[in-house]
């Protein structure tokens, strides 16, 4: 039984709680903290009497009985807490992005590699979605040759007023950012966004929608369709074209409905609806491989990558040109 | 250019005689015939200058000018003007029914088996939907083995309140009866009619929904929900299980619609749009083959079979049980 | 911590031992009971240590370690065992059939019924199956009306050639039994069976396909093709045609591919890749519920129910006639 | 009856000499013109007795009996025969190009302009694709608010070895350029490419695959991918993503197939099969229209448009930047 401390008491930290202590097989939340005390009570009351609340993640890393952490906590408080886990050798599972600037992220990755262990698992949890696993395994059979071009939509029916031109790299694409370069196993080379006409259900900080193009160092295509105020759904693509043939990724499972003069079929509005079995195996992955001292999620590199790119990217909504994705030399630890 | 006598001014003789002068290549209406001189007159009109109007059929066929025959009268007027028509070996085309009583019908085969001349096509159109085509064909290509099961939906978005419990086989499934025989080149050897649960929309003189079971001599069982209430549009679907595979009808081009929480497409609620190119190609084959001296559409004894089990049919909403379809022996000239 | 005896260690046996271990919260095996005392050795190695073997489902039921009971052994060893346990009062899950006669069936409902205790739960796991309830689910918002027909397949790639013609009641159609009285929420009032032309691809003690029809006491007719030779793969559909729309299960997530002139989607040829996610909530909600003392499941009734339909279908397979399904009153019991 | 004149007897030459004989209403074929003799005679002979034979195009549309002309000649070739028929105010159907340059479309332009008659109609029969005319018409209904976006692709089996790197833009693409103008309703602003990872299928003098970005002057933003060795199909893609709504062209009615464990369908692997009803509206409509003295289809202007954005694209294969598209200005005459 893997005893976890959880940090970050905030609606997803809470549910994370929830689904260890419900649907995860072989983990149990054992403490919790937050700067909040409130929060931090509620979300003991989920994992259950005797969970220990701490004010700050310090000491919950450093609780003797916290054999493992996940970190929840808001982007620009990661990079101390990952320090210090990393410092006392503890696995950690830490909610994207894996800390808010380049610098950090290396920072972080230095640690890492000095440890010599292989710690941190990132939440990029669509790498556990069904759709996408099943795409990655069929290119993996070889029967469709090398992926040149993917095309993504994202898609979501509205976002708050608070949402700016940025938030759709650093909020949104952020996701395909780092399931792209999975999908096709390579790093970004360049990025350019490209800006359409707007919808008229934006405002004047957001640029809505936005087409992102991501290079990888191969040339492998991917362009992002991101219209985060489409209205209709949440609606999540991907199509893989390879070289002897392409790749959709599927709908999910709902009934045809004939009625009215149409047959349809819903799109869910709600993200938490489409991957919800999604975030359910992405921890119940991390447990197991914490058990087996693996990793087989995204990693630190994953985390540094994607926030250089997104970097890049935010770059490239303000130049309108290619701009190039600059990282340092993979460590040889994470090959 | 073939000249043509149109029997019958209603709508449906007045959109032949519209596809013949505006949409057939190789043939003109000359001569048009009704009992009620306004519906001649305005049939007249569209077929153009010249065209000659007769207040009966007998006087139309026998007009020296008039090359071939177009019946659209009512099913009950059909065996005189199919009678007169055979005397003077004159080619026609007839709307369903052949006749409305399986004596007539007889009569009718006998004499163009006398007559030693293939003269009468029938105005079954759906053997001309590309839709059953591409199956028929798929079928033939004997890649999916013997068919052992065809499953049909015949669906109405509604019908007016005089459409009562026979008229679903003689309005309804005899589309059916002739398309279902001729996909799988057999006749049919007895019937059965199951009565469901009725829809709230159905009235005390008409049983709706319905389903209609055929069975052809080899075994070949076919069943056809009929639903002439079932709000939602004019839905036509048709899957043919084979021993090696199977199947299912196409639905006709139109768009994906992401709106509203929905990914849907349109059902029409109109057969004519379903099968207006259907009815295009029907008389133009006709007129195709009219002039090549052959018949490639259903036949005299199609009708005659199509009238034997919807007989059959009736009697079978009546009793509950299996019935019999008891044909004449099939004239060596049909085979 | 449910504490669970299995009686039976064949292949279903063990899965379902590997199950509760390893994707069940809050129940875990603690012995295990065969015959064949390899077999329960493998088991229990399964389980883990400590769990204890026995060799006869009486010895186990009465381990007053033992607080609730999976029988997964064969339906003719079914009633001793239900007998004891409700004399227990232990709670059980029963794979299907309840027992192999109505007699037997009967005489457990009477037992559980003079108990008190609702505690037996039937392994119809299709109930579970997102599919089905997303159509329930549809139908029971009341925006479609009343179910009027439901059109079903079941189609297998093939058989044993052990299998024959009653096995596509007892074996196959039985789960159709089940979830279609289910997904209308009424008993059955009559039955039969059509037979088509059968496959080239059976022999002479099976039949197939076969048709079924049955009919609720309200008149909603179902049909089901049960085709177990089809070749081409474990095909499941289902449609509810309401008064107001029809609702289609829709076709597990799977990508969209194009290659060699097809757009195609695998349709798997294997039930437990189908329903593995239904067979993990089935038990899980069995172990939920009893924590809880209650039963959500198919229970002592819904298996008798099935064990009177099938025999009435394997009699109308015989006699090709309109079968009654002649039961008992229903207990107040389990309404 | 409109009496046509055909310069040009190549393969489309006698395609549309066909189509106007056998399948159009109200026209003739009654001249043809080749510089190959033979080429000519063999056109002639499908036209039937009679046809008159040139071996220039100048003769051909002065023959006082020639109302209308159709060019089919290779495109350098345009210019002259174009000026000579808009002297004569001689209607015309032209296959694209109008012209091989920018300069010759404007002095065709320049010319129709000054005669005060719309005469020329351009062969970009996509326009007359019903997957097409569907989504313009959901779009000009108002219900899905202004286009934004639209993600096409234009994927074909594979091409000879002498197709190069322009071609994708002036063979392939060109049909994008003008139809998605056409369906917006905009002229061009500028232009981009994207050249990924070529397939291992394609030469040193082919970039594949592209993807082309069109932009229209308010932004609407048109993403092409061109694959012309894509080995799966001719797969033609179109989907136009709205503020109120998403409109995705529809497949082609075709047969759900399942065998072999998959549910497929045909994906054809022959232009002119997903374009044949296509080809014949547009003749037809050309020939109404000519009847009526007016122009539905694609124009002078529109021919010139697609030349200059064509030169663009060309471009910017080579620069990889964002080109401009410069045309004059949009003539009155063609508002």
């Amino acid at each position: 039984m893997l005893k976890i401390g959880v940090i970050g008491c905030g609606g997803m930290g809470r549910s994370h709680i929830d689904r260890i202590t419900n649907r995860t097989q072989g983990a149990e939340v054992v403490a919790v903290s937050d700067v909040f005390e409130e929060g931090a009570k509620k979300a003991a009351a989920i994992a259950g009497e005797g969970t220990k609340i701490y004010n700050n993640g310090k000491d919950l890393i450093n609780d003797p009985d916290v054999e493992a952490v996940l970190i929840v906590s808001p982007g620009f408080a990661h990079v101390d807490d990952l320090l210090e886990a990393i410092k006392l050798g503890k696995r950690v599972f830490c909610e994207k992005p894996l800390c808010t600037t380049a610098e950090d992220c290396k920072k972080v990755m230095d640690a890492e590699v000095a440890s010599g262990k292989h710690l941190i698992q990132l939440g990029f949890m669509r790498r556990y979605y069904k759709g996408y696993t099943q795409i990655k395994d069929a290119i993996a059979t070889g029967e469709y040759g090398e992926p040149l071009i993917m095309h993504c939509t994202h898609r979501n029916p509205e976002v708050p007023t608070s949402y700016d031109t940025p938030m759709a790299v650093t909020d949104t694409v952020i996701h395909e950012i780092d399931l792209c370069h999975w999908m096709v196993g390579e790093d970004y080379d360049s990025v350019q966004v490209i800006m359409p006409k707007d919808t008229k259900f934006t405002h004047s900080k957001l640029r809505d929608p936005q087409i992102m193009i991501l290079r990888t160092k191969s040339g492998v295509t991917i362009d992002v369709e991101c219209f985060v105020n489409c209205k209709f759904g949440y609606d999540i693509n991907c199509e893989v074209v390879c070289e002897d043939g392409a790749l959709k990724m599927g709908m999910p499972l709902a009934p045809e409905i004939r009625k009215s003069a149409s047959l349809s079929r819903e799109i869910t509005t709600d993200c938490f609806v489409l991957f919800k079995d999604a975030y359910d195996e992405e921890i119940q992955n991390w447990v197991d491989c914490a058990a087996a001292g693996v990793i087989e999620g995204p990693n630190t590199w994953d985390g540094y990558l994607a926030e250089v790119t997104a970097d890049a990217l935010v770059k490239a909504q303000q130049t309108g040109a290619i701009e190039k994705v600059e990282t340092v030399e993979k460590p040889e630890f994470y090959k």
